[in-house]
């Protein structure tokens, strides 16, 4: 799914990047979009109870501004979060100060924050770098990449995709970032996806769901939702081509960007060493497929096994079996790699050291069947090394 | 809450060791209990839906017999578990293999097995040494120590603990093991409680429930629920004192040394460094404080900072906000050791270096009000650390 395609510059959009200290390795750990006007926008939040200063205040713009939006600024090595009734005022702040120059309205200036949780974002080291990363956007792919470099925390690497739209002009670019407490509910983390479409914030809406449902909802690297999960999408108008006219192919190409952005925060993991194709089938429906996916995919016990190439399908059957769904243990058969290892919950005969090699490359497939309908879904997670603990367990305040 | 109580041995109960070959460092894997006749018994098991042979057979052995039992032998190094209807015509063929000598029936003998899932249960290599267990079977505390180590798996240390009862003769005893899988519902690992007080089936089945539920069902090592959990309690009636003329004491003298095990098996947790007892408190029910206690002890970037000893409660508080209760950001508070770090879902000022110092004891009080209630729970759980993912991630099949 991860392509080498190039990355398509959207019409109607500017970019750029700067450092104002907040990430202690002096990199740049600020992005500012900057979108021209009759821009329309539709966002997804975290459904984690405890929500970030910026989701509070960017939720609340993109209402007041009826989903219409001309910036987007997002700060990495400070998350914004539990900071209490001073973090939404220096959230405030921060949009104020970029509405200004700009001269349009502050509800008009979408933010986002993504770090350590707890700790005062500092407003003014931000204000003071808003000039240079205003004078300095440009609409060139070499800013975009900047951008997505900026917004990065614990990634190693930046998350970039396009699709170009065929039957019309116009394409659809998405950046993302993400490597831990990912187990994303509706959203996951911080996603900005830029087309030049003609489209209402409702249509975008609706189209959002659906890729969201697709792609980001169907990823874990750690069973732990971000309080600061967001997904954002820009719709400028100037390809003058209208959503309504292209609504099947753009729909397709928004679930495919989405994918191919969700397939890259998974690879790029804490600590991960193998990826793994997780298909639930047989499900009596999707919900109950979803349950499956993730208590299998949040099992400490069937992590660590994949970390060492370990065919224990044991483990996985376990899952399955304290998943809270009802499963009769007689129709339960799982697959690893393309051997079948375990039929009505009891051993096959399978060649051990084939399924110890295909679990050892970077990626490998396992599929569940529970024999009780026909919904599937098919997950996207990895395994936990020791790696992701040293990276989580560094004292870190 | 463990003590260095000597362990009494209470009357009415033989026991023995003897090794199979099922355990690969050749250790002692076989253990049996033989009880009098007119002993009493009640068990509970794991609510995972899939469910190892020995549950199976056990379960259905009790009601047969109506709540009498002569005999409990138990294996480790194989579960016995996912093997299908071969596992439970094996594990029937070693009780019945038990019985015949004993001239008891059948279902007077109680299996048990813990080990691998998935692996044939080699009833053959178990028969082959009952002769010499049953032969062996002494009133020891020597013995009854031999059986406590014989049943370990990954466990470093056998778990034993004794409470004499005052108000009467008698005392109860109990044994188990258990060191990852563990996150019980219900009933956890291996438990057998041993009492030579009277009692019916039903008063025992009654005091084991409530026992459970103030001890087994508070803790978790890795969010894992076993497949073979099962926790059984024996009464001999040798001492003559009758239960329900010391109800109040049995019950007790039952939660504390429940609780005693339940502490012992998660201070034995597989890579276990640091001992978290978790307090939830006003919550509006029992229920709403376990799901709290639940999420926050199941989630890998709390667990890899306790391993850290970092003082990083907005990991604990975005665990609060994923747990479905549908808590107020407002009324978080979050307490480490015995300093506030945060009120309201915000900062308070801390010593940070405190807070470290008091993390990196080998055991810390973390406290969690969520202002809704007046329920609490206190919950006993561990860190998460690179030993564990090491001791899971051998490859071992």
């Amino acid at each position: 799914m991860i392509s080498d395609r190039p990355i398509f510059l959207p019409q109607g959009f500017k970019f750029s990047a700067a450092s104002a200290g907040m990430k202690a390795s002096g990199k740049p750990d600020l992005g500012l979009i900057l979108a021209e006007p009759g821009t329309s926008a539709a966002a997804l939040f975290t459904r984690n109870r405890i929500v970030a200063a910026p989701l509070i205040v960017g939720r609340a713009a993109l209402s007041k501004a009826g989903g219409r939006l001309r910036a987007v600024i997002v700060n990495s090595g400070n998350a914004n979060c539990a900071t209490g009734p001073a973090g939404v005022r220096a959230c405030r702040a921060v949009c104020a100060a970029i509405a200004k120059p700009l001269k349009v309205s502050a509800a008009e200036v979408f933010p986002s924050s993504t770090g350590i949780i707890g700790v005062p974002l500092p407003a003014e080291k931000i204000g003071q770098n808003l000039g240079i990363l205003i004078s300095s956007a440009e609409a060139t792919v070499e800013r975009l990449r900047q951008f997505a470099e900026a917004i990065l925390t614990t990634d190693s690497r930046p998350k970039l995709d396009s699709i170009p739209l065929r039957s019309g002009k116009g394409a659809i670019t998405g950046i993302a970032k993400g490597a831990g407490m990912i187990h994303p509910q509706v959203a996951t983390m911080l996603v900005y996806l830029l087309t030049d479409i003609v489209a209402t914030p409702g249509e975008l809406s609706s189209a959002l769901r659906k890729a969201c449902d697709h792609s980001f909802n169907l990823i874990s690297i750690d069973g732990d939702t971000s309080t600061n999960d967001t997904v954002l999408i820009l719709a400028s108008g100037q390809s003058r081509t209208k959503l309504r006219a292209v609504r099947a192919e753009f729909e397709h190409a928004l679930i495919e960007l989405c994918r191919s952005l969700a397939e890259q925060i998974v690879r790029d993991g804490e600590g991960v060493e193998h990826l793994i194709r997780l298909k639930v089938e047989q499900a009596r429906n999707r919900a109950e497929a979803l349950e499956v996916a993730r208590t299998i995919s949040g099992s400490l016990l069937v992590k660590t096994s994949w970390a060492g190439a370990d065919p224990n399908w044991g483990r996985i059957l376990a899952a399955i079996g304290r998943s809270g769904v009802p499963i009769d243990p007689a129709k339960i058969a799982i697959w690893i790699g393309d051997q079948k290892v375990c039929r009505g919950s009891t051993v096959c005969p399978f060649d051990h050291r084939r399924a110890h090699a295909d679990l050892a490359k970077a990626e490998c497939r396992i599929a569940v069947r529970l024999g009780r309908g026909k919904a599937s879904v098919e997950f996207l997670t990895t395994d936990l090394t020791t790696d992701y603990v040293k990276i989580n367990a560094e004292y870190s305040t």
